[in-house]
């Protein structure tokens, strides 16, 4: 198929409330050559209004993976980014459009899986959730008036990244020869090790010990680890453990 | 006002046959701030659809400029161009998003008004009315599947606009609240204890143990540490160098 690449790239949605918004997504993203739809913990799916507002791409619809949570969704990306309308006070890397879709598709290029996450309607995504993330891409809405409808910005971000899928030309960049990214499975035995290791050396976060795993995710995430290089943290990890039991 | 350039940008819909499309298109055009909308030849406007649907930007629909013919809409404008779906043969110049925002900003930077029109949502515009325009704009859809919405087209062009604005002006994003980064020696540090550590629990890459601490830097520098995560990490190491003497 000629849009292989654009297949690697998945639209998420999380929580959504309004179908009529499911459906209008699936529409943008097919206007745009993407395919790639994901309903995470959605209970007004499937919906008459979805089918309607879709628009002729319930092709979309009928092939959207369905899934209990977020972290179940990306299991196999090793790239996530998730869409948000607020500045906040936070660790991970802020994108603009222009230049998130151009790391999407390098991403998809070299042949893995890419996710760009949009939260609720209301109250977007939470702290666990922006946790399996590697980075927000914030749409430059005015900032008078930021209401920007969720399939509008699902809209944006495809004809941005179709903007520069076209642009490239047919034979591209080069295909580097570069390390597979590690997925979010392995990012989740990789903290899960970490959080025991800590335990085990007796480290704890002294201002805020339960904010510690939150912190080091994102400290981690933003690093966007390969798999040689997770292979090492494993090993250094397994090491300080195997030190610490020395002692008894 | 600082939009007094984007105020010279008018979006034009007409003979638009559901409501909700010109609330949906207020709100688009206001996301990226814009203001100036301009009805022709609507019979379905007001509406409490439309209204529901521009979601906060019923300002724009209240201020929406109210137009008999097309012509008369366009009588103050240096710049018309319409947007479309389908490549006909005709004698119009066609550009691409990118190249006629970039002529639309150009032209309202000279002080001129500027029109992008859009037709009825199923047959367009009518010859006659496209005799009114000096170019045609086609957003770059999947050949396979064109059905882009009235406020879908919207928005991609006001977002398109919207950047190119941004990226001429010299102020830019707005700063971030942020926690000042690790410098360069705080970094020599963290590598050199680091190293210190890595000895002491007995940890060498089996592969190329040379290698290692050039690898591990690479990893820690791509993340772009932060005070607070630098603290936390030597707060690691710490641990992890205390639980490995414990063994002696």
């Amino acid at each position: 198929m000629q849009n292989e690449l654009l297949d690697h790239i998945h639209f998420v949605l999380v929580g959504t409330t309004h179908p009529g918004n499911i459906g209008a997504t699936a529409r943008a993203l097919k206007t745009m050559g993407l395919r790639r739809l994901d309903l995470v913990a959605t209970s007004v799916f499937p919906s008459a209004e979805a089918t309607a507002r879709a628009s002729g791409a319930d092709d979309l619809l009928a092939a959207a993976g369905r899934h209990e949570s977020l972290a179940e969704a990306l299991s196999g990306c090793g790239l996530v980014l998730a869409t948000s309308g607020r500045s906040r006070n936070i660790d991970w890397p802020v994108y603009a459009p222009e230049e998130a879709m151009a790391l999407v598709l390098r991403q998809a290029e070299e042949g893995a899986d890419v996710a760009i996450v949009f939260g609720r309607e209301s109250s977007g995504l939470s702290n666990a959730e922006l946790d399996l993330c590697h980075g927000m891409i914030r749409i430059p809405t005015d900032p008078e008036f930021k209401s920007l409808n969720l399939a509008a910005a699902a809209q944006i971000l495809s004809y941005e990244l179709r903007r520069q899928y076209l642009r490239q030309s047919p034979a591209g960049l080069p295909p580097e020869d570069r390390v597979p990214p590690a997925e979010v499975a392995h990012m989740d035995r990789f903290y899960a090790e970490l959080q025991t290791c800590l335990a085990e050396i007796g480290y704890f976060d002294p201002e805020q010990p339960r904010l510690l795993m939150r912190r080091l995710k994102r400290l981690f995430n933003r690093s966007r680890m390969d798999l040689n290089e997770y292979n090492i943290m494993m090993g250094i990890i397994r090491a300080a453990r195997k030190a610490a039991a020395r002692k008894d």
